[in-house]
């Protein structure tokens, strides 16, 4: 199959010219929760699918943050969308970031210059983290909303600890702040506390559990707004008992070089700071020139067609769609998954002549973790769950989320082997 | 056990001030295959025991390989250093870069500054890759001799594949040109061809098998020199089954950008070069005023002391030792287990009062791998296996080498999905 060495290839050029025969094309750009609950629609419809994606993978975001903690691979979290689209026949995939829209001429444009056309248009390209223009948070923070983020994160929480170990614990080296008291936030604080005061413990011999601060800030005057109160308080008692100082009714003010100033005037040194403090629309969402409402979300009509656009859908995070009150539905995986599947199947009854229909999200309920066997969940019908049966069923849940086989057993090798040995995960440092 | 927030941690300094009561320190520096052998022996050894690497981790090189096609995780093939020495009371870890020897005063320095004195030494330091001085080899190749370099490998050959899926194969965007047809480079090229014309078939699938080149020269007559004349024959077979133009007698002139220039005048446009030509000893080894020979490898005598040290051993691919007929070792992993092991031992015996002992290296054979059921080995006792029986061993002997169970689970899972799936490994564009 490798015919000479110095033979020429003939050139093949496919970007703006992967239409075949007279199938619509449907491009969906993101491939998140909500692109890929499109994908899965549009796979083996009668269209011609194309997505594009910056990243050659989808990422199951939920899991991040035990990416960041050494408590999965990052290989674990990520599945290439090109084994996604592997069955469908008239499907391709672009490797590419959104420039811009063109709704009138219907293309879009990718930031090398590339030039896709399409029929229908779904936009699901997610969120990154807001700084809410805090001074300084936005260039001195770290995120963990993507792969590489998360692999960043863990790089510098175990190179803070080679440090105290060489160096001494002092100023603050192994102090942890994360920012935000949601469920990302409560997540990461449970897992760096954890993964500090009992995995690395016995690893860092040197170190008491004393020499380990971990720092959770929420400007509400409880955690995990979302869920009941009782869970609120739940999760704080949980995260106490691990360690975790959970500061409510602050905010930062600044984050300056080595030094995080709170609104109450307390300082905290040289800490590593983590935010989880809420979430934008990508930078490129204002460049589109589509009609965009609260927080730079692009508005979207009951059947999560871009106001003013018949073709284009968005989806997910990145849309504001409202529930059957108007209000605007949380930035969670339910309604991507739930969005993404709607707008496919919209595109599927405009292509065979029908009307759409409107968007009815259903709210199957929240869950987040803190830690070995504590969790909480709020499942629809208003059942309440707290340790370790919110635990269980939050491992179970994202195990059967996680897309491709090898990925579901390699996570729960992982998992199994970090209950059973208190956490001896992947802990090495890569990279300059 | 966190505090306050800004409470002020107490300074204290470890390094250069670890010693503990009146204990001889023995300091281990390099944790490959040779540190590791001495690490085994003086973890709960009468010494106190100083383990200096600079990654935290120590690395399965025979596997980066496969984490450079996808076959494995970056963390299946790594192994946390402070876990190796968990349960040893009298050892610690340093992550720090090997920058001075001072001999006379019985110190080592580090890159940060950083000083460790040590009532004996051993030296580990490993290898790295040798250029042979060709204009260009060494800013324009990749190797796999870290696991850094290994994941970067990876994304480079996926970068590839989905340029060309979107701007189609020209300009040998799809040659991927092996370097050195020993073990590395023979399971590189096998496993880059496998990867290419069976895996990445089924997800790129507007690329054909044609599209693909996979080049391996070699300067000698054969592969794999150091094995039996009919082994070489059966590499060689089995690659061009795979695929793989096998170039013998083929010298590289030059790397120029975007041009491979060969000694015969043949030319490779735009190939990936991937250098596994030959090994070199670490830079630094020039600057430690030892005694070095051929390949600047340190000399060592019979017991692996340096030439003219007391108190300094030095083991695996960085010293020069020799065999009965005063031939070199050859770099690899048994001469480095077996010598590692030899001279912890011969400081244990110094400790006692005893004399050294002469190193003498048991052969127990050599292996390597081209691709699923295809290998070859030869043991000592002259038995020589090729295919599934020599590929079977290859895979129980790695597996029985590495480190920590959960990797070997991990690895174990991975191949198997490998075999089954014919490889959906974790094919992800990781950095920027």
């Amino acid at each position: 199959m490798v015919k000479t060495v110095d033979q020429d290839q003939s050139t093949q050029s496919q970007s703006g010219d992967l239409r075949q025969g007279s199938r619509p094309r449907v491009v969906v750009v993101g491939a998140g929760f909500a692109g890929l609950a499109a994908i899965e629609v549009l796979r083996d419809a009668p269209v011609e699918l194309v997505v594009v994606d910056r990243h050659n993978f989808t990422t199951f975001q939920p899991l991040l943050y035990q990416v960041a903690t050494a408590g999965l691979n990052a290989g674990d979290v990520a599945y290439p969308l090109r084994t996604v689209l592997r069955r469908a026949r008239h499907a391709h995939f672009i490797q590419g970031t959104l420039a811009e829209v063109d709704a009138k001429r219907r293309f879009i444009g990718l930031e090398d210059g590339r030039i896709v056309d399409y029929d229908y248009l779904i936009l699901g390209i997610g969120a990154s983290a807001s700084f809410f223009g805090i001074p300084g948070a936005e260039e001195r923070s770290h995120t963990i909303y993507t792969l590489d983020a998360a692999v960043d994160v863990r790089n510098h929480i175990f190179q803070r600890f080679e440090y105290a170990a060489s160096h001494g614990v002092h100023d603050g080296v192994l102090t942890f702040v994360v920012v935000g008291g949601g469920a990302t936030g409560v997540e990461l604080a449970g897992a760096i506390a954890e993964l500090a005061h009992r995995a690395l413990y016995t690893d860092f011999t040197m170190l008491g559990p004393d020499d380990v601060k971990v720092v959770l800030i929420e400007q509400r005057g409880r955690l995990l707004e979302a869920f009941h109160e009782d869970l609120s308080e739940y999760a704080r008692r949980e995260l106490r008992a691990r360690g975790v100082t959970v500061l409510l009714n602050e905010t930062v003010e600044s984050v300056e070089e080595g030094l995080i100033v709170l609104k109450s005037g307390r300082e905290i040194r040289n800490g590593l700071v983590l935010w989880a403090a809420g979430i934008a629309v990508p930078p490129v969402v204002s460049k589109l020139g589509l009609p965009t409402g609260r927080g730079g979300r692009i508005m979207v009509g009951s059947d999560l067609r871009v106001v003013g656009s018949d073709r284009i859908f968005a989806v997910g995070d990145v849309a504001l769609s409202t529930n059957r009150d108007g209000a605007p539905l949380p930035q969670l995986a339910q309604p991507a998954l739930q969005g993404g599947e709607h707008a496919a199947r919209q595109i599927l009854a405009l292509l065979a002549g029908s009307e759409t229909e409107p968007f009815r999200y259903r709210d199957k309920g929240i869950m987040a973790t803190i830690g070995r066997r504590a969790a909480v969940a709020e499942l629809a019908g208003g059942v309440r769950l707290h340790g370790t049966p919110a635990w269980v069923s939050w491992l179970l849940l994202h195990v059967a989320f996680l897309l491709g086989s090898r990925n579901k057993a390699s996570v729960l090798m992982n998992w199994s082997w970090h209950y059973l040995s208190w956490g001896k995960g992947p802990r090495v440092i890569l990279g300059g």
